[in-house]
């Protein structure tokens, strides 16, 4: 028997509906370890009104909807545990206003930061965020996402000025706004930005943007040890140089690098740095930072063109892809915590111990400014044990974060992968979240199954 | 009768309670305009463990809970017009923990920014909020207070990394952490900072630190108009200049300012710079900003010594103060719309054209890098009509802010005096922001009647 839901749906949107099983393991998936869990129909909004529409509906019959970009998501987000309507947001891709003179755009929440930094470019103007992954930026402020730009321009957090959300009744709503900062109530924008889908859909988005730099200067810097590498860095970050990207690639990174990129840079723990500001500025900087790694014992290797600072950073981008590289065929589970940047040389110290001693190979590259990295953990899916080893590493590491002041997750989000961890890392808390869920989605159809239980 | 729970609260606190009359009215009164409102009662708090077991009492019983600190809320937001218990946190002045390698501070909600920057000094660190007010971290935190140099380091949103909470119920939970960012759940903090005390009591904050600049210099420009003054605002911020500070004033502030200070400045549209960063870039930066404001017509008057540049700061500290002086006796209402910075020639132009035909008295100062002014309208408080012209003044500007996308509040918060205009802001949200009141504080014992009504 079909679902009255999707009877009424399909009455509603006709063609817009599909449910070829192709297309629903696909919007069942996301580019992570977890197992996919197809829904019973993928919806193709093209617009608020279906998106409020669908959401009018499932609520009525109590039907689950998962919200599905460019299915980038590592933890499981966009899986559809219970069924349900995967609400495809990749057609609405409107960029619907750009200020230069107030440095804000709105946009609808297809659009990806590619397609957003392209339209931007005759503006002198960019949105300042640089993940690795192909997203969209409805889905990129739901998990809260950030990358290797964090350090100076903050997450999405930071980058979300206003947006516009369907309830799960279908309500429309929008939060904030286009003033620089407000005292005016309930801080609503930041309550959508990394729930992850579970307490609204997010449709437009008001974003910061931020000028182009005048200059951009790269370099790498080789240590022998991680922990002389993060102590340069803690240093950098106390002068206030002008960084914009501080990135920590350990030695077994930077061969999976060289193998993958047919490259030959020293093995050896490795920072890629990336000033942005006045040219005379970024110059300076590079300089004092040259020095403080050279104390630290580095050797180093700045740009000098443009080609070389292209290179170095795609380089840093193909780290994944070089990780996994390393074991073909393997799956892998990204760790994601962040922690206090000085905790960063002994927490990598230990987890680091545990993993030879498991035999794991996991690769570390991480945004250490803000004391956040992964190590990719590989694994043969074929072999539970394995997969069963990664997640107890992980669940060590975790503990280790959370001891020391940090999160279980500092970019990825917590979707199916990180929920046994919420209860040690919230307490309390975790209980006012359920409140809220409830209070906003008292028939919990948005995205059932993620962040925690019920 | 005395209420039962004063019964219960002066059992478990004794001395700490008190009941003076003068010591009540003095807890139902901020630096406002708004009716004094006194509580019931006023507790010394002294721990969380305090705040906590005041609140089980209260909630226990149902009586109205506001938080008290320094009192400088100029919205009533400490005003108890359901009367009550206030608590006073004035003594939890505790620094708990301060890390200079992670740039990161734990504070008791008691301390001040004052407090905290003299203990940090030596750590070559400090706190990046500069309000007029001498207030609490706790209150500046529930209004999500920012100041003159929010255009560099953002609100008090962006400083808060984790909070303790006292919930309506007294349970204590902890928000957010110590990691630089993180994507672990709700946004709690967020909903806490700005919530002006309705959801719960922030007893201890974990505040972001950031590096006291190698160098800073600032300057006045003067101006023929206010439209050229923001106009050089646009193209500054446009060129990434490496600004701290970006302050308005207009003649008759000027004037106010000149007569309080007895100083000479030139009566005219004037910025206020700060420029902070290394020593060569804010060399530069000031001369290119010379540059755009010689553009746009103004004459420079740059500080060359240390003893100028506090100086000119000083005087803008002073402005609010030379504001009032203008009419001795009078109280002054205080706008605070925050606007798109291009929107801001425009709405200025528009209601001083207004503020001139009503014969109000109303310099204007503010932060014009997030475009936020305040216009510090004069009343005497002994003719009604006077107080009715500059509140329909206020209402005429927030209709005009929210009409360019801007916000009725950018730092002072909503309390009583802009509940009016919340329904026109937030539409729809509104109730949102209701529906989540009534899922953490379901009595409603936490600061009733501010913001909204339910």
């Amino acid at each position: 028997m079909i679902h009255p839901a999707l009877v009424a749906l399909t009455a509603r949107f006709g063609a817009q509906i599909e449910t070829g099983s192709a297309l629903r393991d696909q919007h069942g998936a996301g580019d992570s370890w977890h197992a996919a869990a197809p829904p019973d129909a993928v919806l193709f909004a093209t617009t608020t009104a279906d998106v409020s529409d669908a959401l009018a509906i499932c609520h009525e019959h109590g039907f689950p909807v998962v919200a599905f970009g460019h299915g980038s998501s590592i933890e499981g987000q966009t899986q559809a545990v219970h069924g349900g309507l995967s609400i495809d947001l990749t057609a609405m891709t409107a960029i619907l206003r750009v200020s230069p003179e107030d440095m804000d755009a709105t946009v609808e929440c297809g659009v990806t930061r590619q397609q957003l930094n392209e339209h931007l470019r005759d503006t002198g103007l960019f949105l300042p965020i640089d993940v690795g992954a192909h997203a969209t930026l409805g889905g990129l402020a739901s998990t809260r996402a950030s990358g290797t730009m964090t350090v100076r321009h903050g997450t999405m957090r930071a980058l979300v000025m206003g947006l516009t959300v369907v309830l799960p009744d279908g309500e429309v709503i929008h939060t904030g706004g286009r003033a620089r900062k407000s005292s005016s109530g309930y801080d609503l924008s930041a309550l959508f930005v990394g729930a992850e889908g579970t307490l609204g859909i997010i449709t437009e988005l008001t974003l910061r943007l931020t000028g182009i730099p005048e200059a951009a200067r790269a370099g790498m810097y080789s240590f022998a040890r991680i922990s002389d590498a993060t102590q340069t860095v803690v240093e950098a970050l106390q002068c206030g140089l002008s960084l914009n990207r501080i990135e920590l690639l350990d030695a077994l990174q930077m061969r999976a690098i060289n193998a993958y990129n047919k490259t030959d840079h020293p093995e050896t723990a490795t920072l890629m740095i990336d000033m942005t500001g006045s040219a005379a500025q970024v110059a300076a900087d590079q300089d004092t930072f040259g020095q403080l790694a050279a104390e630290n014992g580095a050797t180093l290797a700045p740009c000098h063109t443009t080609e070389e600072y292209n290179a170095l950073w795609a380089l840093r981008h193909s780290a994944l892809y070089a990780a996994r590289a390393l074991r073909p065929g393997c799956k892998s589970l990204s760790t994601d915590v962040c922690v206090p940047v000085s905790e960063l040389p002994g927490i990598i110290d230990a987890i680091q111990s545990e993993i030879a001693a498991a035999g794991v190979v996991a690769p570390l590259h991480g945004h250490v400014g803000d004391g956040n990295f992964h190590l990719v953990m590989l694994f043969d899916p074929e072999v539970p044990e394995e997969q069963t080893r990664v997640k107890q590493l992980n669940a060590r590491l975790v503990a280790m974060a959370l001891e020391c002041g940090g999160t279980a997750t500092g970019e990825h989000g917590v979707g199916l992968g990180k929920k046994a961890f919420m209860e040690a890392e919230h307490g309390g808390a975790l209980n006012l979240m359920r409140r809220l869920k409830q209070a906003v989605d008292p028939k919990g159809i948005l995205n059932p199954g993620k962040i925690f239980d019920l």
